[in-house]
C-alpha cells in the first residue's frame, strides 16, 4: 500500500537527497516538502536538476507546520537542525504519526549525554525511550515496530558498520579504538559560510573538530552497547575537497595476538567469517575482496558501504577502511531503507536502479 | 625613496593579495591594513598563509578611518566594494595623498554611464577627470603623474590587452567584437553566499550576468577610446571549478579578408608584427609563438597576462585566447605595477621572484 | 521483447556509462562485453561501482570478435576510437545485426570530408549511405528503420539540437555561427597520457584543437542539411577541471533585427514559439523559462540537455546556451535512446529513474 | 661564492620546483638542466609557466650524463626515481663533487632494510654509511659537511618533524605510534598512468600502499635513532583530489597520564616547552596556537611545515597534525635547504619572499 510521505526541511543537501529518493520510489507517495526560504516555490524551481520530472513541476514547497503535516502524510522525514527536529517530532508522534528524523536529537538515549555533546537541555526527553537507532543492519526488527527513528549520523555510519561486527564477536578490544575520517564538503550543509566556499576548501585539507566532535556521543552509544561496556574512542574528522564521500580508516587491536604468518592467516580467517556472518546478505554492505581498497568514488550517488581490512603484523593491529556516500548511506539512503522497512516495502525500493 | 603604503578592504581576496605582494615588497613599506571585521587581529591571524612573515606577526589590522590613513601612509590601496570606495578617495585624495582603487568607482569617464551599469548615482562625478585607469601597457605616462587610480577589473585585462594594439593598428574592425571568458570562483569575493559554496561551484560551470555584465563598460570605453569611434562588444562571462585565472576566447573581424595561404600567411606578419610592437618589451604580456595556447595554470600565482592568436580561413575570423590571474595581473598585481609606476620603482618591483 | 545487447570497448568512459545503463534497462538485455586488456575480468572487477549488481558479479569481459558478437546479440554498440569502429560494424551489418556505433566512422555522409578531418581514407564507404545519425530529435523515424546507427559526438550534440529548430525555422543565418563549448576531461577519454594527469588538468583551463576540431565535420554537415545550403561554423572547444558536463555558449544572429524593447520582445516570442514546436514533447531537451541558465551540475548524470536563450538588443545578437552530460547525452545516453527506438521499447527505458 | 648548480631529472614535478627555486635564488647559479625526453628543448619550452624568466628561454635541457655533469657543477640535485639516482651519484661523488639526492637511495643506513623495502638490492652500498639524512632541523651540522645528501620523503617529513622532538625528550612512547597521513596527487609524480588521470583521482579518497608503504623504512630508522631502540609504526597513506599538500594525524601515548585538567595542562606546558625548543628558531617549522589548526592550503607553495597538538583526556592521547606542500618541504624546498647549509649561503636563500 503507498504511504504518503513529507519531507520536512528539504532545502538543504540531505533534503535534496530525500526528494530525489522519493521522486523515483515505486512505492512510496512524496505528497509534500517544506523549506521556509522555499515556500511557494515548485521542486522544479528550487531543484533544477529534477525539473523534468512531472511530480517536481507539480509540488510546491510550503511552511513547515506540523498540524498540516500530520493531516496529509502518513510518514514525515525530518531534515533539519539538531533541536528544531524536536519541535516537529513531538506533536507528529503525538498525532499517531510515523517520523523519521535525520537530526541528532534522538540518536541518543542519555538526555544527559545530549546536553553535554550539544550544550543544550534535551527538547523532548520523554520520546528518547521509543526512538530507534535507524541503522537496518542492527536494528531492522526495532525499525520495523517503531514510529519514530533516529536515522544515524554520517559519520557514526562509517564507523559503526566496521566496528560493530568485530566487537559483537568478540574479535577486538573494546579499548583504543581510532577512527580517521575524511569527509566531502555536502556534510557541512548548504549553509552560507565563509568557511565553506569553494576557495577557502578547494585545494585545501583540514582536521576539524578535534578532539570531541558532537557524532562521538552516538558512535560510543552505539559501541557500548555492542560491547556490553563502556567505550571510548578516538574521532578525527578531516575535510576534503569533494562535493560528496566519506572514508574511514580505523585502527582496531585484535583480541587474539598474531605475528607469524600462520597466525595471521587464522586471525585473517575469523574475521572474514565474522564480516561474511554480518554483510553477506545485507543489501548494501560490500566486503572487498583480493587488493581492493575503499574509494569514495565508487560509492558516491549509491546507498552501498563499502569496506575492507587488512591485518599488519608488524603492528599487531587490524585496519578496516570504509567508503560511503555520505549524504545517502550516511544520511537518505539510510532513512529510506527504514521507510521501507516500516511501509513493508523491500528494503531497497527506490535505492537500486 | 620607501613610501608608506596602506590598504583599505583588506581581508578579501584583493585585498589578501595585496598584502602578500606588499610584505614581499623590496621598496613599499606596507604600514596599515583596515578591515571592519578584522580589527584587532594581526595579519598572521588572518591570513595563517603569512603567519611566519616577521611583518604579519606585527601588523594589526585596523577599523577604516579617513584621517588616521591620510596621517599614516602615502599611497592607499582601496580593496572595497564599488559605491563604497569612493567615500575613502574622496577624503584621501583631497589630503593630498595617492590612491589606487581596486574598485569600478573611477574607471569610467562618465558618470551617466556609471548609472546606467551600476544602478545608483556615481558617488564623486568631479573626481572622474582627473582619475587614470591603471593599465600600465596603455597609460604609463598619465599613471606616473597621477593622484587617483582606476584599476582595471579582472575581465576587462583580460579582454582589452589582447584587442587593444589591434584596434589602434586598424587590423579588426570595431564592430561584431565577441569575448566569451571562464573565471575562477575567487573572482566572486570572499562573501558568505550559497552561490559559492563548494558543493554549488565544484563539478559545475555556467554562464551569469547575461547579457549586459558591469564591465562591459569600461571595457567599451576603453575600445571606444581606442578606435575613436563608439564600440559595442558582446561578452559572456562564465564560473568554472578553480580558484584563480580567467581564460578569454575572442572572435574578432580582420579588416583585411583572406583565404588563400598566402593571404593569411601575409595577414599574419601583420598581427605578429603589431603584437610584437605592443609587448615586445613588456614585462608582463607574453605572447606565445608555435603551437602553445595559453592555460590558466601558467599564469596563475604570478603578474603575466598570456595570449595566443590563431587566423581561420574557413571562416575569416581571428580568434585571440588570454590566460590570467584574476587576482594579480586582474586586480591587486596590476595595482601594484601602478603603485610602482607612481612611486618610482622599476615596474616590476615586487611582481617577479 | 527482449534483445540481446554487446559493447564492445566496454573499459572506457562511454563504455562504462553504457554498461551502467545496460544494467539497469528494464528491456534490454546485456550479454557481452568486449575490451582487450580486461578479458577475462568480471564487469564487478573492472568496475568496482557496479559490484553489487547480480550480472556485473557473472558476465565477464572477453577479447572482441566480430563472429562470437553476431552469434550472442541482436544490437551491438561500438564504444571504439573512429577507424576501430569500422572494423567491426563492417562484418556485423553483413551478419544482419543492428550496430550502434559511438565513434566518428559512420557520422559524415562524404567520405572525402572524413578524410579531410580524419587524415586517413574512410574504412568502409559502402555503409556510410545506410547509416543514420543517431539524434532521436532529428531523426527519430530513420532511426527506427535503420541497421545502422552513427551516434553523435558529445560537442555536436550539445550544438546541434540548440541550433537547428532556429535554422529551419529561417530565426537565425547560417553565417556567422560561433560555437564555444567548455568540456569535461572524461570527454578526453580514458587514456593513459600526461596531459590529462590529475596534476595538469586541476586548476586550469584553456582551448585546444583550434582552430578546426575533427567535431566540425558532423556539426557542418548536419547543419547545412538543415539549412538546405553549406555552412561554415566557428568551434573552439576548451578544457575545465570537472569529470563530466559540456556547456556551450552560441552566438547567432537572428534574421529579423530588433533594437526597440517592442521588437526584441517580438522577436523573443517567435523563438519561444520555435523551441516549444521542437521541443516541449521531447523527454530529454529541457527549455529553461525565467532568469534560469544552463548549469553543468543540473544535468550530469542524466540523458537530459537544458538550454536557455537570450535577446541582445545592444549587438542584435541571439545567445543561446546549452548543457548536457558529455558521457550520456553526448554519447552513452544518447545511443541507449537510439536502441530503445530500434528495439521497440518506450524511449526513455532505462534512462529516466 | 656562487655555486654552478645542475639538476638531473628535471621534467617532473619535483625537479619543477627545483628548477623555480633555482631560477630565482640569490646566489646558487642554475647551470644545467637533464631530461631524457625533453632534451634539445629550453626550459621555457618545457615548462611554460616560466617562460617570461631569461634564463629559462636561454638554458637547454641535455641528455644526463655523469661527466658531463663533474665538468660543469659543483651541486648536482638528483630529481630521479630510486635505483637510478645511484648511477649518478656514484660516479659524482667519485669526481669529488656534491649531491643532493631527492630519491630514496641514500635514505637508509642499512643496505638490508633498502632490499626489504624496496625489493632489490642497493645499487651502491659503499656509499650509505658517508651519505646524510637531508633534514636540517634534526641533521643540521653534519649536512654542513657533507657530500651526499638523501633528502627526505615527503611524508617521512610530515610525521618526522612533528615526532623527533617529543620522542628525543621522552614525552611519548615509541611503540603504537599511528600516522594518517593524506597526500595531493602531484606526490605520485609525472607518470602517464591511468590511476592518476583527472577522472579517477577526482571526487575520490582512496588509502593505498598498505599496510606496508616503502617510507616506513626511513621513518622507523630516523625514529630509532631518536628513540635510541627500535621503533614500529603504523602509517596508512590515503590519495585526495588537489595539486600539492600532504596533511598528517598523528596518534601519540604520552608517558605520563593525564584525565584532570590540571594534569592536562601541566602536561601541555611540557609538549608546548618541548616544541618551543625545538622550532622556535626553525625557519620553516610553525607550531600554531590557540584554535587554530594545520590547513595544507595555508603552506602550499612555501617552504613551511605547520603543527599542531591536542591532548585528549577522555582517550589519554595526543594528536599532532602537521601540513606541509610535498614537492617543497617534503622534497624540493628542503634539498635546497640542504643546498644553502653546504654552500655556506643563508639558509632561507630563496626559500622566501
Amino acid at each position: 500500500m503507498s504511504k504518503r510521505v513529507a519531507i520536512v526541511g528539504a532545502s538543504g543537501y540531505s533534503g535534496e537527497e530525500l526528494v530525489r529518493l522519493l521522486l523515483q520510489h515505486p512505492h512510496a507517495e512524496l505528497v509534500a516538502v517544506t523549506s521556509r526560504q522555499s515556500a511557494g516555490q515548485t521542486v522544479a524551481q528550487v531543484f533544477p536538476r529534477f525539473a523534468s520530472h512531472p511530480k517536481a513541476k507539480a509540488l510546491k514547497f510550503t511552511e513547515p507546520n506540523a498540524a498540516t503535516l500530520a493531516e496529509v502524510a502518513d510518514v514525515i522525514l525530518l531534515a533539519l537542525p539538531h533541536g528544531v527536529a524536536a519541535e516537529y517530532a513531538v506533536p507528529l508522534v503525538a498525532a499517531g504519526k510515523t517520523v523519521i528524523d535525520l537530526s541528532a536529537d534522538f540518536r541518543l538515549r542519555s538526555a544527559a549525554t545530549y546536553q553535554e555533546f550539544y550544550g543544550h537541555p534535551h527538547p523532548a526527553p520523554g520520546l528518547l525511550e521509543s526512538a530507534v537507532y535507524g541503522m537496518p543492519e542492527v536494528h531492522r526488527e526495532a525499525i520495523r515496530g517503531s514510529r519514530l527513528i533516529a536515522s544515524p549520523g554520517c559519520y557514526p555510519t562509517s564507523i559503526l558498520l566496521p566496528v560493530l561486527p568485530l566487537l559483537r564477536a568478540g574479535l577486538i578490544r573494546p579499548s583504543g579504538i581510532i577512527a580517521d575520517s575524511i569527509s566531502g564538503v555536502s556534510g557541512a550543509g548548504r549553509k552560507a559560510e565563509v568557511d565553506y566556499l569553494f576557495c577557502e576548501c578547494n585545494e585545501s585539507v583540514r582536521a576539524y573538530g578535534l578532539p570531541k566532535h558532537r557524532h562521538l556521543s552516538e558512535i560510543e552509544e552505539q559501541l557500548s552497547l555492542a560491547a556490553g561496556q563502556a567505550v571510548t574512542i578516538q574521532f578525527t574528522p578531516h575535510l576534503m575537497p569533494v562535493n560528496r564521500g566519506i572514508h574511514t580508516t580505523l585502527y582496531l587491536a585484535p583480541t587474539t595476538a598474531f605475528s607469524t604468518a600462520a597466525e595471521t592467516a587464522a586471525l585473517g580467517e575469523k574475521i572474514a567469517a565474522c564480516y561474511a556472518a554480518a554483510y553477506a546478505n545485507e543489501p548494501f554492505v560490500r566486503v572487498l575482496e583480493g587488493k581492493s581498497l575503499p574509494d569514495t568514488k565508487n560509492v558516491v550517488g549509491t546507498n552501498y558501504l563499502e569496506l575492507a581490512w587488512r591485518l599488519d603484523p608488524r603492528t599487531g593491529r587490524l585496519i578496516v577502511l570504509s567508503a560511503e556516500d555520505n549524504l545517502l548511506k550516511g544520511a537518505s539512503g539510510q532513512a529510506v531503507q527504514s521507510l521501507n522497512l516500516i511501509c513493508g516495502y523491500p528494503e531497497t525500493a527506490g535505492l537500486v536502479p
